[in-house]
């Protein structure tokens, strides 16, 4: 077969554990692209250009969305935030897995324009009390923002049936187990051009 | 959350290693109901009632059929032979992951029932010579049956596109690891109902 990639989207509030998750089973997924997402804000201390994100200008990213390089992007405080395609075409040329920590709006957008390629799994904690918790004991965010994120998982939450796939990340040990069956499985996704043209080469061989 | 189970649906053509990949599979997958036909024709020699089918009679076929009582039924040669609804159900509410070895026609009726609870995935060979090697090599079938699977299998493999996940069966222990992960990733997928009744728990507790 030819190597071709899929997508693996990954979604949940802020909290509930996606990095440690992905951190975790990553030597055991195969290879992979992890999307990094491309902004206009600047590098907070210790960012760095190509690993935490991709940082450009206002005008390099206003001239990607004219060019149509962008999967999605949003506008936050002024700020241009996207997803950049010409990566995640490369390594999906390249046969690997991409994967995307993305919220429910970029999953719905991804799903429209490369939905046969992707399989989706939502993260969250078990309980909207427990997520609090977590937020508050990580002691990153102060409390307007843990506030502002509370709020975010109550929308997002209500995203969970668009989803293929759901971890409650309540025993770490076991959601990292389900995240790499759901890595692996995402990995056997074939998009439709691949599932045709592997149709014909069968029929052929 | 409340235990509610999911179900695997596997197809693919006769030949492709279906069975022996779940037989491989079972001991790393939880607790699973295989979901057993039932059928009006005569056990064959070593069949068993309840492990192989469910063997009943034409008049409870039928008032079975009236009752509504099948997923999906068929005719062939006189016989015949189809999906009881009750032991699925059961298994469901017990939490398991129910599993279905159907064609592509099963596939598409399930998902039509309940799909929002389905996970799919399609088995097969490396190419078409090699499935009729297998067929051939195998040396249950004579040489018409494995003409009439032959022909089957190149009308199923068409269906390809309508499967979340494709596992091409070449290297045997590769294609146990994938099926395992599909097995534990569809385990994670919850419907519509589940999955609405978990979001009103979480923003509750």
């Amino acid at each position: 077969m030819h190597r071709f990639g899929a997508i693996l989207i990954v979604s949940g509030p802020s909290g509930a554990g996606k990095s440690s998750l992905i951190k975790a089973a990553k030597n055991q997924i195969g290879e992979y692209y992890f999307s990094i997402s491309t902004t206009t804000r600047a590098p907070r201390e210790g960012e760095k250009d190509g690993v935490d994100y991709f940082f450009v200008d206002h005008e390099t990213f206003e001239a990607d969305i004219k060019a149509g390089e962008f999967l999605e992007y949003a506008q936050v405080h002024g700020n241009y935030y996207g997803t950049s395609l010409k990566p995640v075409r490369e390594a999906l040329e390249a046969g690997k897995l991409v994967i995307f920590d993305i919220d429910v709006q970029g999953h719905a957008i991804a799903r429209e324009r490369m939905g046969d390629l992707i399989t989706s799994v939502f993260v969250t904690t078990p309980s909207l009390s427990e997520l609090e918790r977590r937020l508050k004991s990580r002691g990153t965010d102060d409390e307007e923002i843990v506030k502002k994120r509370i709020q975010n998982a109550l929308v997002e939450i209500e995203y969970v049936t668009a989803y293929d796939f759901l971890i409650v990340n309540d025993d770490f040990e076991k959601a990292v187990d389900s995240f790499i069956a759901v890595a692996k499985a995402a990995r056997l996704k074939k998009g439709r051009k691949q599932a045709l043209s592997f149709v014909n080469r069968w029929r052929e061989s």
